[in-house]
């Protein structure tokens, strides 16, 4: 099988895994324990954190470890009582779109920008809102999940605390870290990552955040991550992401070239009548979503994977919503949402595979148009 | 090294670890993903689930699978919003302690019941309570995690319950699951177990909850476990977690006797003269804690650790609390407080170490109350 639904999740790389072992064998100790083992168990997390800190180079934030990047999406979003709008966008992974649904439950005044063609907010109209209202907290994502558009979050933080710097502003990078060269700047107040979006394992992700933020804690109780997070530390998982943190920014680069090639090659390569693309060419490479125009994209997936062929229909795949609230938002009309895929990379994958993926899928395609002609 | 700190953290069974590989290196998909290895995903935890019941003959409840057993007590704690009382033990781990103080904070009654000598519940002064006050929620350990006092929480829950049947009846069963023969009556609503307690791997918890009951998430997102816990699922450790729960199971009365041949040949052989034991003999045999009177704690095991045996000093290990807040309520004085060590076992650990244990733990206490002369 061909995997290209890395956005989703990724297979965990066997070096990191090996090298974490130890702390399943050996090294398994409570971080709580005043013994050696546990005093070390706390100290390898700290090193941890400060790994991520410098592949953000981030160096003035802190770090608090969460199981998913949905926790710190929530732990970001619910961890501060602000006045006036809470304001994302309609791009946003349903852990903050929800999110924000929920605040709204909650009382809160809630607010979503709009988006561009390219699933990217529109920074125009977002600057506007924040000058025009009494604005809290603001998130916006880094890259889309479904159309990986990139949010220049930096420009739209600094922008937006030009207007007031007293707003809050929280990035959702769970499809940025490890991927994009990036470095956190000083007008982000929060950023939330996850570890099996990089090849490191289910169960681990963190919240990047300001020193000095006063944040609510989701999960009470044994004070772990400097209250923030309580809960017996998941060290093993928090070493692996470690592990796959730096395998990624070492080769990052190279991995994002790589994986343009294969992005580029199926841009370039599938049959122009069959499918609109629906990635922007200056999306993050690592995500492409096409449209199988007119054709419905859950039953082309499934053939594809009968050829072998893994790929992903975005988060369209609720029994409420029969299409992506994201591509709609996008602006595409019915006969583009119904037929969405997404493809989505990892370095691992090869020229080759993507070469027979796109002949597979232009076949499928084209012979499924045929039969229900 | 011996370890006897068994009860903060185990060390994770190798066949577990070894028949889970395959989710890590195989099976990897997520379980959204709509082709068959996401399918399969999903019926894997599915599985899990069903036998989570099984073990706790629970079949007409849920699982709801989270992070760990902290996150497992908030979720049942706030998820529900109650009138009147919520009332709890002076017992608990602080995973339940601590979201009561929060409880407070955010303008609820709370109500903390006192202990017995022995770290149980005052099963009197608790039903007293219940019936003179508008009583909504209450939260009793199974098994402390300090002293091993087993509650008997379907006796006290089925007379609270007849008192009143609408307040909703929580229980920390993470000390006890896996361990204690136990099955879940009608009159348990929430039951929260954790993995890495039963040398299944950290970073994996499970709230089981009566159904029906509609509980507020306290991370929202994808809609993962019902809606109730978003966030990608953790495969892998899920499957580690049933696995160790049928290791368990299929051995708990033979783990049961012979944790307590262990436990009671410490009790038996401890010189009288230094030591107080403060858990019950009728506590789980899992947990023996004692106070080596008049000496420090801390100090006693740092000097057990040269000789290579790791026990723990209960949760005592706070900055702003000297003493254990559990051992305190139970009625102990400063001279015992101070010296209180908790040895908690593994079905793994042997006699012949608990012997060589017991020759130490007697004469390091026996030299450092000579050097204090």
């Amino acid at each position: 099988m061909v995997y290209l639904d890395n956005a989703a999740t990724t297979k965990p790389s066997s070096e990191s895994l090996k090298k974490a072992e130890v702390f399943n064998t050996v090294s398994y100790f409570n971080p709580s324990g005043l013994y050696s083992g546990g005093i070390s168990a706390l100290k390898e997390i700290k090193n941890a954190k400060e790994y991520i800190l410098t592949s953000l180079r981030a160096l003035n934030k802190e770090v608090c470890f969460t199981s998913c990047g949905s926790e710190s999406d929530n732990l970001a979003i619910f961890g501060l009582s602000k006045r006036g709008y809470y304001c994302t966008t309609k791009g946003e992974h349903s852990a903050v779109y929800k999110s924000f649904l929920e605040l709204k439950n909650r009382g809160k005044e809630v607010f979503f920008f709009d988006l561009n063609k390219d699933g990217s907010v529109n920074v125009e109209k977002t600057l506007d809102f924040v000058k025009n209202n009494e604005v809290g907290f603001v998130s916006i994502m880094h890259v889309n999940n479904e159309t990986g558009a990139i949010n220049d979050v930096n420009y739209i933080a600094k922008e937006i605390k030009k207007i007031n710097p007293k707003i809050i502003f929280h990035v959702d990078g769970v499809q940025a870290y490890g991927k994009i060269e990036y470095a956190i700047s000083n007008d982000i107040d929060l950023y939330s990552i996850s570890a099996h979006k990089i090849n490191a394992l289910k169960g681990v992700g963190a919240l990047i955040y300001k020193k000095g933020l006063s944040l609510t804690p989701l999960i009470f109780g044994g004070g772990q991550e400097n209250g923030l997070r309580s809960g017996t530390e998941n060290v093993f998982g928090i070493k692996v992401f470690e592990f796959s943190a730096k395998e990624k920014y070492e080769n990052i680069k190279n991995n994002y070239q790589k994986v343009l090639e294969l992005n580029n090659y199926i841009r370039n390569n599938l049959d122009k009548e069959n499918f609109e693309i629906i990635s922007s060419e200056n999306a993050s490479p690592y995500i492409l979503t096409v449209s199988a125009k007119g054709l419905r994209g859950e039953t082309v997936m499934h053939l594809l994977e009968k050829e072998g062929f893994i790929v992903g229909n975005g988060s369209a795949c609720s029994s409420k919503n029969r299409y992506s609230r994201v591509i709609e938002a996008c602006g595409y009309k019915k006969e583009i949402l119904e037929g969405v895929i997404r493809i989505s990379f990892n370095p691992e994958n090869t020229i080759d595979e993507i070469k027979e993926f796109v002949k597979a899928f232009n076949l499928t395609v084209s012979n499924l148009k045929k039969v229900m002609q």
